[in-house]
Formats: structure tokens, C-alpha cells, sequence
């Protein structure tokens, strides 16, 4: 394929670069946020304005354009890493409300949902994958700093967290509320609160 | 439209029989688990192999059909009532796992996911409202017990423990695995533990 392009062309159609890279995130996104999901290099690189054989090159495939899109958007929710537990789950609560209420996060629920799109949904549970992971690494530090109780699986935790936040907006059309971010984030502290064990205090 | 009735037709057509009442709702409750979700009286009557008068004298509209089969399908719930709050808890849990995983489930999950049917999704939401109300007295239950601490909200805590149970289907097809069940099982009955405030045993 690189022996097709013509050294001005070349030029012209330029490496990956970040903008390029994120205006085709972009537009990516737009299209899963509108429910559109049928669509291929072309019409990105005609929806985009970007050179076609730039498209071809970096993104040859749907699922090369769903990942790019959906590390972008994801990459939107950062992991707090405050030192405190219960400031770091306020946190990823109070931002994962936000994210998963998002069109793009409503409409690829659905998408996993609706059972339409089974590739698609696939692919998508397949990006959350590592993205979870950096989730339940946010308990295993409140673990290893003695704020977490060492029975609770950080698996455990972030399914618990996440869910009611996931399925509020897909249930109900809304984000969830102050109120309701702040009463599961009470719980999910008073579940993983650390069972006391010695009574130093008692001690002295 | 009784009138037009001739006494014949009224014996023959019969009453809302208990026998009938169920047919009617397994019908209905079958095309939803395919996922059909347009249908009227006389299709029913049809499938069923009712009498058409019967069922438009009982289930003049669609809301009717749905409504008594979703009746008849969260009725296969039952909400323990142990005298125990682990055990009430462990109970609701298995049952609602494999409740929220049951075809008919599944589909009217994805109905209101998927939002192609805004009426009926309203009208499935709306359904739930009392059946949560029942599992939210479960844990008022452990609460005038002294099971459940008084600070936890019966809402908050349904709303944490259904919103697993619901989504695990939901996105994995699957339903919770035993073990995955009895994590949220644990989690939830540690945020809902009384916090110790009399030690009677130190004053003996």
C-alpha cells in the first residue's frame, strides 16, 4: 500500500498525528452518540475532512475506529489517586456518574444492551476491560494503605460502585442524583471499612 | 358492549377465570421473551386460542396485556421473610439473580435499554415501582430488628444490590455466578451493619 502513495502525497496525507488522531476519535464518537453504527473508513474520513489513504493507513478497520474512539472517551475519566480512599471514591463515583450519563456511554449501553450489535458490543466490553482494572487498582491502594478492609475483592467493589451508576441512566434516562451518588458511595465506604482487629488504643 | 352479547356467547366466553388470567399472561409474557413487542387483543386471543370477546372485555388495550403479564411475572418472586436479615438478603439475591437472567427478563431489560419502545418501557418501570417497594420493606424489616444499621436507606440498599443483579445479564448474558452473588451478598451486609454504639459486654 505504501508503494501506492506518491512521495507528495505522502507529505500531504502526514503521519498519525494527535490531531488527526483525535478529530477522528471525535468523530467517531459523535456518530456512536447520534446511535449511528454502520459505518466505515470512508465515511469518517469524508465526515472528518481527512485524507482517505490517512484513514486507511491507521485505522484500516471498523474495529481499528471504535478502539481509537472509545480509548478517547474513556480516557476522559481520570482515576483519582488522592492518598485517601473515601476522597479517591467520591471521586471516581462523582466522575463515573457523569461519564456513563454521557450520549456517547448512553448509547454504547445500549448498544451492549439492546443485543443488536453483538460484534460491537463485544468490542466495547473488551476496551472496559483494562480500563476496570485500573479502577480496582484505586481499591487495592486503599488496601495496601490499611483503609480498605483485606477481605473485600477490588473486583467486588467496583462491580457494587459501578453498576447502579451504568444502569440509572440507562434505566431512567437520567444521571444519577447528588443524593443517590453520595448514599451509594456511603455504603460502598461502610462495606469495605476495615474490620478492627487490634485495639492499639485499648492498649495504652 | 355487553349488550351486544347474546347469552350464549356470554357462557361460552366465560369470566376472567384463574385459568384464562394465566393464559392470557404467559402468552404475552412468551412474545415478549422472543422480543415481539407489537401485538394487540386479537393476536393474543389467536395465539392463545381464547375467546377474542374474552380477552377485550378483560384486556381491552395493550397496556392491559402487559400489565397482567408482568404481574404474573414478577409474582414468581417471592420476598423472603426469615426473621433473619443475612438470610432474607442471601434469598432476595438468589432469586432476583435468576429473575432479572430469565428470558422475559433479559428481553424487557433490553426494551427499556435499547429505548426503540419509550411507551412500554415507561410502562415495565412503572410495574417495578411497588414490586421494589415490597423488597425495600425487606430491609425495613432488619432495620426495626436491629439487623440493619438505621442510618441505611431501604432505597439506597435495594438500589445497590438489584443494580448488579439486573446488569450482569444485561451486558454479559449471563446471569451472576454463586460466587459473585455471594460477594455482593457479603458487601451489602457489611455496609448495612449496625454501627456498635452501647458494648454492653465490656460493662459484665
Amino acid at each position: 500500500m505504501a508503494g501506492e502513495t506518491t512521495p507528495r502525497e505522502r507529505v500531504r496525507s502526514g503521519g498519525r498525528s494527535e490531531k488527526v488522531r483525535r478529530e477522528v476519535a471525535r468523530t467517531v464518537l459523535d456518530l456512536l452518540a447520534e446511535g449511528v453504527v454502520d459505518f466505515g473508513p470512508s465515511e469518517i474520513a469524508a465526515r472528518a475532512g481527512i485524507n482517505r489513504k490517512t484513514i486507511y493507513r491507521w485505522w484500516p478497520t471498523y474495529t481499528d475506529l471504535i478502539r481509537e474512539a472509545l480509548s478517547e472517551h474513556s480516557g476522559t475519566v481520570e482515576v483519582p489517586d488522592t492518598g485517601s480512599w473515601p476522597r479517591d471514591l467520591r471521586l471516581l463515583a462523582q466522575r463515573l456518574a457523569a461519564f456513563f450519563a454521557s450520549p456517547v456511554e448512553m448509547s454504547t449501553s445500549a448498544i451492549i444492551a439492546g443485543r443488536r450489535q453483538p460484534e460491537l458490543a463485544a468490542l466495547i466490553l473488551e476496551h472496559f476491560e483494562p480500563v476496570q482494572q485500573e479502577w480496582r487498582r484505586m481499591v487495592a491502594r486503599g488496601i495496601s494503605r490499611g483503609e480498605v478492609d483485606t477481605a473485600c475483592s477490588p473486583r467486588a467493589v467496583i462491580n457494587m460502585l459501578v453498576s447502579q451508576l451504568v444502569l440509572t441512566p440507562l434505566t431512567l434516562c437520567r444521571p444519577p442524583t447528588d443524593e443517590e451518588i453520595e448514599e451509594l458511595v456511603t455504603l460502598v465506604l461502610r462495606a469495605t471499612k476495615p474490620a478492627i482487629t487490634a485495639r492499639r488504643g485499648d492498649a495504652e
